[in-house]
């Protein structure tokens, strides 16, 4: 509110800035940025597929307008049969927690990627965290938008059916339509 | 504009809120953030050299103001022989599509290496996806700033004359005064 | 400052349209978003343990709020044990530079990996890179928050005391808290 002097003598330049500056505060408050996360989920092992799921879900729950772009081998993470196809491989990875120390070379054996798999789905399970299937559903129930990258599904000789309900397809520029209105931009 | 009202009165602390909120609201137009892309390149395979730069180059096209800062193994990606330098591993990375299933220790085999690559650049030439000498081109026509990271060449032991024409070179401060004005800052 | 013709009128529509694009100016100029870096450190190499590391100490150098969320594998880097349990793999990775060519089913063989690992800190030992130890003390010094992810700690079946004194403890909503006023977000 201007004061009384000030309407009487018409609003000066300092009470205009002072207005001028209330008003960017309460702009900055629904700062639209800070409302928006676009994540890019790239790979597609099964140690990979959680931190998009995870970081898009919390996203959307703190009321966050989110979306996850899969490209490249992250199209594993939503194709219909994701449970097959979402493996976790120890080779080339010496920070995977093995349950007993082992040479590179025997994580390379016939075997050990399965067991690499059952092992990790083993710990998550135990500590109660959600499973893939159930992160996606919340996602889903979230309103996260999951969208399927449609030149590598081309490349990967994929078809929107081979893909789960409710998923979207676009391009890098959808990403990016989305990306840039968003502070949280994150490429898994 | 004001009504006569308002000029012959002065303008009023509503008057001035409402143009306060036309000037936001144009401001929020050219948001500063939304019109940059800062994108980090930092691994040297065939398969990652792509989404640096399909994304790059399809911000560059909408109009945003676009840079790579290319770092570790993404060095790899704009050096002169990079033709040579980009291969694929199908091993480590189970994701990875083969055109038979294979045991993960088959794939580290003498061999495998030059068969993945030279199956991963045919199903993209199959697909008419642009080369990453098609994608480098267009990224420098469309005016993406290609930056070398300076630290980890010096560690590589790579000198300028190692890079393609045009390649800037600097440091992590020049990628962030790049990434501080972006909405889009992706780690690739 | 208003003209005296304008303070006697009453502030116009153009005069009020002119201040509130100086307030903008100023107001961009301090662009909160600018000022902070949220990374997320996720891989438990040597190799990738230096990005996020280097990255948070220029932007903290250079002013900005910034905080590295450790998750998954990257857990690693702020474990008390992180000089064992930083190594590299030159497996799967056909882009580490190697001091011999050679075949990707040797770089399995055990002795490889460590090979691989102190190849890797000499080189930048050579070039006079800060060290992990280096760089996370010069994290500290500079204000960088190291907050290790929770659910992962568990997951992995790490207790806090297990990790370096200083670091936090928190879970993805932190790390987006962080992140949603922040223009560089980047996950490592």
């Amino acid at each position: 509110m201007l004061t009384e002097q000030e309407l009487t003598a018409g609003a000066t330049d300092e009470a205009i800035r002072r207005i001028v500056r209330e008003e960017l505060d309460q702009a900055a408050h629904h700062d639209t940025g800070a409302k928006h996360a676009a994540i890019i989920a790239s790979k597609g092992t099964l140690d990979w597929a959680y931190p998009p799921l995870i970081l898009a879900t919390t996203a959307a729950a703190s009321g966050m307008d989110t979306s996850i772009f899969f490209t490249f081998y992250g199209l594993n993470i939503v194709h219909k049969d994701f449970e097959r196809k979402l493996k976790v491989s120890a080779i080339g990875n010496p920070a995977m927690p093995m349950p007993v120390p082992m040479p590179t070379f025997v994580t390379g054996l016939p075997g050990m990627g399965p067991l690499a798999t059952g092992m990790m789905k083993s710990m998550f399970r135990g500590k109660h965290v959600a499973t893939i299937a159930e992160l996606l559903e919340s996602a889903q129930d979230l309103g996260v938008r999951l969208v399927a990258c449609q030149m590598t599904m081309d490349v990967f000789g994929y078809a929107q059916e081979d893909f789960l309900p409710g998923v979207e397809f676009g391009g890098a520029a959808a990403f990016l339509a989305d990306a840039s209105k968003a502070h949280v931009t994150l490429f898994v």
